[in-house]
């Protein structure tokens, strides 16, 4: 309670513009942002709420009942905090059903292996069993060399590896995904039967990680999944020595089930000066449906409750609308983002700034910024001051896909960083479970989306004192 | 080897001074820290390195066995890499044992518990069972205000948590840390007859995290232990509880067995213009006796023989000698260090920089600098090329315990900062093993190591160009 007070003190201080100097501001402003660190890492509740919503609830893909279990656990927790309104946004969702575990064996002369499968999100199933030879392809471009004649009845397996050259993990994902997303239509145009993909990771383990794919319309659907990088990287070495064509079996019972209803989960603190002006920020609800969503997007969920908890924990009255957004299937259709926008768009809301956190919790690095020349000058801006808790990152990039539906050429689109290189270890895998996001790193996400939305709350009204200096530790 | 040559070419071109314009050579200085990148992403040898160390020897305390046969296993594998130069600098280094396992039970009314223990290194054991009523202090300043009557005959629980308020883990560590390597002795002042220490982590677990105490030579030495963080925290609660003192029942055999040859494991590549110049480099050899010294330091090691290795393996030819340093003894008495800079002082050897890593194979953020204001700002100049493999940090700061006896006012120290969030998790306990370094955090180590050093050495000789920007991703 001592902190509460302290805070509000504080704050009401640091609003009565004039009355103190620039240097006083200054040393305000950095007292919040050092405040806002210590009540995330000191008694911070993204850990614990992140335990709940894995442990309790598990993996929550759109139109599971889990993922309702989740619209409701976020609903009553929001609630819980006292906020000033907690609401839920109806959305229509897909529902994808994974049916009965996949199996695949792979044959190779007399030696049959079973091997660890995972039906990629959308993909149809097998129908009964499916059996083919196998094609191995290095990736997208190597398949499109090839002649139907080549492909034609075979089940195609994409092999390209993701690029250890990359820094940043998520460039290395990027540059090899669309053997997951397109690979199976791709294939299907020259008669292949079936795909399997490569998992998109760095890490050489028997995880298959699943994730999304897209059919183009026009084109056959045929069964797509994920194996682990060992497994194929093993088939491909299976294939290199043997005389005979490796042959494959198939079977998946996943299959589309229409649509139905869920929810976007909201909650806000209302603006002091500027109601009507809102920052938005959140992560996504669902998750795939293996491990339990932990990283892939727990984290991001219990960022952004904490960014709206800590607001309201120091008393810290924000100048605009502070708004917490639980959104609903990005992973398999991003419908929950795109309602979002469009009911904002219906209601002729003015959103000033969006932040996602949808990186995983690990250590933050800094910021992604989707805005303008001028808008991403000002964020720089923040950088003596938030480079004391290891933020460095201050660049133009990638907002998120919840928040991009929001892009109109004036909001600022931002997307919280963090380190990069463990994520797709556990990414749509089993392994991304609560066992693997690491306490302080999760919660100093958390103070990082605070003390940024604090900052820009304050500059957008030329609040900011004209620089801002750290206090050191 | 088609990267090879290509970088034979290169670096031959790079050379060719007044040939090529400075556009030219940016881009050339740029290829080449790409190409370490590269070599450590793909084809580095710093994890498998680290897993030879940690699984074939394991942990390795100055004077066993085990320490030997790590120097035996560096100077064998540097010699396998046919550097110019690898030679082993004999050390003296004190010899310290465990001996049979600690046992420590703690008696609350008729309950007795048992929880784990680990003598801190350095310490004296108890000559048999050791029985004596315990008392809790928070840290030094508690103890500070109590009297002697207060404290004689007991056994003094030093129980200040790590304040999880700092973002940097390492200075929570420095600011209690007094506790652990003060304590016996400021206890002992007073009349106490044993002390416990809750283990200088963040992390609420089950392990007694060891490391090294002083004894003030004026004051009788008392045994001295550390305890986990649980099981420091549950002891306060069972004192808080309790109607009668809680009771120590504590047996340790540890001793300390003299001094014993040991060495420094030294290799170099040699500098093509200015042979006499050298740009140290290390991490050290020894670790604990708990674990398998992963982290502290394994992975300095091979960050270290990684980096000498990228020189080679990439045919870049330094313009200064490249020596590079397995130091023995950094954890209980820094004689590596000591000896290193005693023998560089007698042969007039003159150094112009050395760079430690001792901070855990964790993603790197950059480096801490102990150097003059002009150097510093020399440094500051590699940022844009660095900051693209997400190296931002450069900073004044400590460079590290083995190099630090250089210090001279002329060389400049750096210390390689890797992220510090999970440092302490595994710091001195059971549980710094391989299985729990990752292997593009650890290989990202390496380069930057090697990216900043072939910087440096090109700065020196004023070949670096005037500004030098990023190839982008």
């Amino acid at each position: 309670m001592s902190t509460n007070i302290r805070h509000t003190l504080l704050i009401s201080c640091c609003w009565l513009a004039g009355v103190f100097s620039h240097a006083q501001e200054e040393r305000d402003v950095n007292k919040v942002v050092r405040s806002m660190y210590d009540e995330a890492l000191v008694d911070g509740h993204a850990y614990k709420n992140l335990e709940t919503l894995c442990k309790q609830i598990g993996h929550r893909l759109s139109g599971s009942l889990a993922a309702e279990r989740a619209v409701q656990w976020g609903y009553s927790l929001l609630r819980s905090y006292g906020f000033d309104t907690v609401y839920l946004q109806p959305v229509v969702v897909p529902k994808w059903v994974r049916g009965k575990e996949e199996v695949l064996h792979i044959t190779v002369g007399d030696k049959k292996t079973q091997l660890r499968v995972k039906a990629l999100g959308g993909s149809v199933g097998t129908n009964g069993k499916l059996e083919a030879p196998l094609l191995i392809v290095n990736g997208l471009y190597e398949l499109e060399k090839l002649s139907e004649e080549e492909v034609k009845g075979k089940v195609v397996l994409f092999n390209e590896p993701m690029n250890a050259r990359f820094i940043n993990t998520g460039h290395a994902y990027g540059s090899c995904m669309g053997q997951r997303t397109s690979g199976a239509s791709k294939a299907a145009e020259k008669g292949a039967v079936a795909v399997l993909v490569r998992s998109m990771t760095l890490k050489l383990d028997d995880e298959p990680h699943t994730g999304s794919l897209r059919y183009q319309d026009e084109t056959k659907k045929i069964p797509a999944a994920a194996i682990s990088t060992k497994a194929s990287t093993e088939i491909a070495e299976w294939a290199r020595n043997a005389s005979t064509p490796l042959l494959v079996e198939l079977e998946m019972n996943c299959r589309d089930e229409g649509e139905v209803p869920s929810f976007n989960v909201i909650a806000e603190i209302r603006g002091s000066k500027y109601p009507d002006k809102i920052i938005a920020f959140g992560g996504h609800l669902d998750s795939w449906d293996v491990g339990e969503g932990a990283h892939d997007d727990g984290a991001g969920i219990v960022h952004a409750i904490e960014v709206l908890r800590i607001f309201k924990a120091l008393d810290i009255k924000p100048q605009h609308t502070m708004r917490c957004i639980l959104f609903m299937n990005e992973e398999n259709g991003n419908r929950g983002g795109i309602k979002y926008a469009k009911e904002a768009l219906l209601k002729g809301e003015e959103h000033i700034l969006a932040v996602e956190s949808d990186r995983g919790g690990f250590a933050p690095q800094g910021f992604s910024v989707d805005a303008t020349d001028e808008q991403l000058e000002k964020i720089k801006s923040f950088e003596p001051l938030l480079s004391e808790y290891e933020l460095f990152f201050f660049r133009k990039g990638y907002g998120g896909v919840d928040i991009n539906p929001l892009k109109d050429g004036k909001v600022a689109l931002v997307g919280l960083v963090p380190n990069s290189q463990r994520y797709f270890d556990f990414h749509h895998a089993e392994t991304d479970v609560f066992e693997n996001v690491h306490k302080r790193e999760l919660e100093l996400g958390g103070a990082a989306m605070a003390g940024f939305i604090y900052l820009y709350d304050l500059m957008e009204v030329n609040q900011l004192p004209p620089s801002i200096l750290p206090l050191k530790e």
